[in-house]
């Protein structure tokens, strides 16, 4: 399957659309997910164009799980986590839904559930301070 | 948290527990889940002692990742998959069962529902075929 540009992390790497920002180098992006299934919920992408594990460069997928590894630490710490859980999504019958690849990271508490994917969407406010935390995290 | 040897995929790794191989390297095994969430399903894990993606080497970590990729590229074509799902516990609280790192790579199917984590053991004979038909592909 092609890539198509025009998908929404396309515009938050090229800085049409806005993003809260957690962590950004040459080959790779994080951000929070606006619709969290738990608090501080991150997005981790690479920069170059893939549309999912099933086409995505090596060495941009092990950059991206590199970081992915970083801010799950930094989860932990900032967000008091007890666990982490990854997810990714490959093509419409793998529950994908933005077609840039994309490694959620999402803190865990023992006995809370994950919200349903797209069920909940997180204030701005929230959403900037938290980015703040874990930016801070990782620069440490 | 530290490593536990005694932990069921570290016996797998010695030769003690005997698995459904798919794939092995120098770094790297990935074998079939015995309690599958979907036909196919399986675990890719580095032969380095890491309790999960907190405490992983980098450079493990990529390995692992590299294979996920090579085994959900197969499964499309074995399973005649339409999507992939990526999944990947960390601790109690995010969901992990053996504390050894592992990537769990599911092939998924339009419509199919995921089955609940630990609801089904496949019978050995099915996972067996499913094995060499998925070595086949990845040896091709």
């Amino acid at each position: 399957m092609a890539y198509d540009p025009g998908n929404i992390f396309a515009k938050i790497l090229c800085g049409e659309i806005p993003a809260h920002k957690v962590y950004e180098d040459e080959r790779v992006l994080a951000f929070l997910d606006i619709m969290p299934r738990a608090a501080g919920h991150a997005l981790v992408i690479p920069k170059a164009p893939a549309r999912n594990l099933l086409d995505v460069e090596a060495s941009d997928l092990a950059a991206v799980m590199a970081v992915a590894q970083r801010i799950a630490q930094a989860q932990m710490k900032v967000f008091a986590a007890e666990g982490i859980t990854l997810s990714q999504h490959n093509e419409k019958a793998g529950g994908q839904e933005v077609f840039h690849l994309h490694v959620h990271v999402i803190p865990r508490h023992a006995g809370v559930d994950l919200r349903a994917p797209l069920s909940y969407k997180e204030a701005p406010e929230v959403l900037a301070e938290q980015a703040a935390r874990l930016k801070t995290a990782l620069m440490g």
